[in-house]
């Protein structure tokens, strides 16, 4: 996290002001403040926090090469013809180095760029390991604020940040597709298990109804093991969609499914015990955050240096040395 | 991470000896205990620090389908013929609900099952987002303290935290195969920059050239933007080698790259840089997560669970929840 200490070009709040009244250009630089770790987030939140609960959070992952791209795409049109404002939020692992979130084939997504409905932001993630768990919820609630209806978090869907991040959405959303080799088996880490939407994409490609089957097999297995997963009302089975996103079948169903879900969601007391779960795990994460943040100071002023130097030379345990930071911190 | 009070079968001394001394189930139960977070971890840094600093740590990373369990195998075939004892260590993201880690092909990596100078080993992490950067450089010193020379750190290599994690080796090897769609762009996220040995896999199919053309262009522009990357002395530039590891084409050239890198490592005195940059983060990490679980003890107390609730509530933004929650660690 960059502490930036150069303000914003307007006060949060008008920035906040201007969001809500449905600016694009507003609604990206307050996303821009959280990927800079801007000194004034505290401040951006306690703004948004009045405006937000509104929103339908959707996770959207899968292994790359499964379509995703064109199927956020056709999703969009999709709410969008059901008069549903839709913010997407691409979240890519970033470079070390660049920094940069990798754009890519995002352009696809360019029929939608003249549709003030639709906000559609490339997330970077800076840095450290605990980037994407601090910065997508904020980023969610600058949308939810916005005034979007739905707002779907892609992510690429191997890494377990990323699933970290997606099972905190309200509905998840998992994409596969035939033929990928060793597709299910890349998903398999994680993701297949927080999916309440199964999306079989090409699914006019041989080897779409084994995955379909396989899906199946491993549902009813995960229930028999996993038993009802809400305590009384009815359980939620995932959902299998097939579609062929390219051609733009299947999509409304999936839009469907999504919807079905959250009125699951609503019904069962689920949307409550989930929105528990993404504020704990965030305010966490932000208090992590400050910690780290203050070791990082200390690494500024050379402790956390000499002290992996002795680490290094065989002085010193790692262990040991973790307590002379953490006694550093003036606890 | 889980805190078991339950002690180990053997005491860790006794079991540290016995890895010392080549048996490999005492090297499994360290790791075992590293991978659960055991209550003992500081006892057993301080007792593997002396006798580490020996092994080279080398970082195998690719997308998936390029080949990386057969090329591995293939690898420890090699550095075998050449008298080394091999560690490996297969990083899987792990299941949030199941925890374990995929076994997949590890099977491949049968032949080397009776080779007592072979230790594999697929981690599993479990939990949190700090997982891999905490537990692989401790798993690595239990392997460099019972004398293996070479420890190869396999992971998938789209992630953050992989990206993290194996930005850490003293050498870094990147495997990329032509044919792979998006293979290059999925892998360029933070891969790509940090490679010293590029292995351009399946060489024999079409491609297999432009894959080696894109390389050798992003080396060139990289070098121009990065400079010299270490003051004084030659610098590293990243070698390219093709292989055919199903055939067991080129291995051999990428153990003289590594062993290459090694040696350059050793006076141009980056290995000792690196050295250093790899134990700030590992007693950084084990600093963050101390903290994390005092963090975790407040969240048993109910702490965080109000706090998240007012967040839930609209009443409290996170960032206040977090300051409240740190100040309750009693700083």
């Amino acid at each position: 996290m960059t502490l930036e200490s150069v303000p914003p070009a307007a006060p949060i709040s008008e920035l906040v002001h201007r969001a809500r009244d449905g600016q694009p250009r507003a609604v990206g630089r307050l996303i821009s403040l959280i990927e800079d770790g801007h000194p004034q987030l505290p401040e951006l939140a306690s703004a948004l926090v009045p405006h937000t609960g509104n929103a339908q959070i959707v996770g959207f992952t899968g292994p790359p090469g499964v379509g995703k791209s064109t199927a956020t795409s056709a999703l969009v049109s999709s709410l969008r013809a059901g008069g549903k404002r839709v913010g997407v939020l691409a979240v890519d692992p970033s470079s070390p180095f660049s920094g940069g979130a990798l754009l890519g084939d995002r352009i696809r997504m360019g029929e939608h760029a003249t549709d003030s409905g639709v906000f559609i932001r490339s997330m970077a993630t800076r840095g450290h390991l605990g980037g994407l768990a601090w910065a997508t919820p904020q980023a969610a609630r600058v949308l939810d604020a916005a005034g979007f209806d739905v707002v779907l978090i892609e992510t690429v869907g191997v890494g377990q940040s990323e699933v970290d991040v997606v099972s905190l959405a309200d509905t998840t959303v998992v994409l596969l597709a035939p033929g990928m080799g060793d597709g299910i088996q890349a998903a398999k880490a994680g993701v297949l298990e927080i999916a309440d939407v199964f999306v079989v994409n090409k699914a006019d490609r041989d080897g779409a109804e084994s995955v379909v089957r396989d899906l199946k097999q491993m549902i009813s297995l995960g229930r028999k093991e996993l038993g009802s997963s809400n305590m009384g009302g009815p359980s939620w089975r995932p959902r299998i969609v097939q579609s062929v996103a390219s051609r733009d079948e299947g999509i409304d169903e999936i839009v469907e499914s999504i919807s079905a879900h959250h009125d699951w969601m609503n019904e069962s007391g689920e949307l409550a015990r989930r929105r528990q779960r993404r504020a704990s795990s965030e305010v966490e994460a932000i208090a992590i955050e400050r910690l780290r943040a203050e070791l990082g100071d200390l690494r500024g002023g050379d402790a956390l240096d000499s002290l992996a130097a002795r680490v290094v030379g065989r002085e010193l345990d790692p262990y040991a040395a973790a307590d002379s930071l953490i006694a550093d911190l003036g606890r």
